[in-house]
């Protein structure tokens, strides 16, 4: 199906369906009913039917959902049916996190090198992944196109990086940084901006006192 | 004003504003108005004065916003004038980039301690925040009370421990393992699924090149 027809709120959604079909199939479950599904993700069924018909025909009455085929075929929307290969900017704690996190490299997210400034860390390695000098970013990118580059550095040095990423054609960017980047159309940023995730937090821990009298 | 009157989609942007006026405001900026801040946020300055209006009478014909005022008010309605205690489970890299994350303190989230499993780390510290045995938590959380518990370990440790925090009292969870927790309704999660913000990022970088006919 053409992919520019699902909806940003589909797309939204998917990983967490291809999440809960990946753990259906590695528990042996082949097929599954939207019923079913519905309790188990706290969707209501409607939605999943909604959103799953979007895939065209899958569900059937009386059968269910296929959960292989589904699960194949959500990621191949999502793009995880090919490799792509990944650089971390930054091997402090953070980066080593995403350099070690061992779902990354089972959806294909396969990181090539690290690079950092710190003389201390440049030469050690990651696992099996070389940690280099940020002042080779560009000789290195002219030998080893990547598809994504993930920017795992202070907000003060995240600019200057995200520039000299897209000036050597990377085309997305995966932003922990606590800053915007403004890059030009065609390339792709995703944010993780931790504390605005914290203060949501927050912010609903508060409601939830006030409307329960307590603080 | 009344919280819950503001709806959800404005509360999601709100740390946004927040950052953004935190900036202004440490370049020295006393006010602005809401064109310049659209400029700066790349946000129709139609949507800033419908979100800001929330609050009330913060923007003058004339005059704009007053950045500090808009800051603080902001804020309150994040529920960052207190501070909150934080702990942090899970002492691998993850857990460790957190702890050391400045902007937490900054914003009035303080790590009292992190807890794992692993003998090598039990007894370190992460700056001056001590690292526990993880089968000491019921005891610490009965002496030590803290807003907020973080899960920084893989997702099949994660429900188990979950539970035992709501157990203990803890309210608010900020869950960066790799599934969703049941918990009761008085309990707030906030989510970070890196995976899933991996997979967007996929799927708009296939979707980018589709567009353009590159692959």
């Amino acid at each position: 199906m053409e992919k520019s027809t699902i909806s940003r709120a589909v797309i939204q959604r998917l990983p967490r369906y291809y999440r809960y079909l990946g753990e259906l199939m590695s528990e042996g479950c082949q097929r599954i009913s939207s019923g079913e599904l519905s309790n188990r993700m706290h969707v209501t069924a409607s939605q999943i039917r909604q959103d799953l018909n979007h895939f065209g025909g899958f569900g059937q009455q009386g059968y269910g959902y296929n959960v292989e085929y589904l699960y194949n075929e959500i990621g191949k929307i999502l793009g995880l049916d090919t490799t792509h290969r990944v650089i971390i900017i930054g091997a402090g704690n953070l980066g080593t996190a995403l350099a070690n996190y061992p779902n990354f490299e089972k959806r294909g997210f396969l990181v090539t090198a690290l690079f950092d400034v710190n003389p201390e860390r440049i030469g050690q390695t990651v696992g099996d992944i070389p940690i280099l000098p940020l002042d080779t970013l560009e000789d290195y990118l002219a030998e080893h196109p990547v598809h994504i580059a993930t920017l795992a550095i202070p907000k003060t040095a995240a600019v200057g990086v995200a520039e000299r990423l897209v000036a050597c054609g990377v085309k997305a960017i995966w932003n922990f940084a606590h800053t915007d980047l403004t890059v030009p159309d065609d390339v792709v940023v995703e944010n993780v901006h931790l504390s605005e995730s914290l203060m949501r937090l927050s912010y609903n821990l508060s409601t939830q006192k006030k409307e329960k009298g307590t603080d």
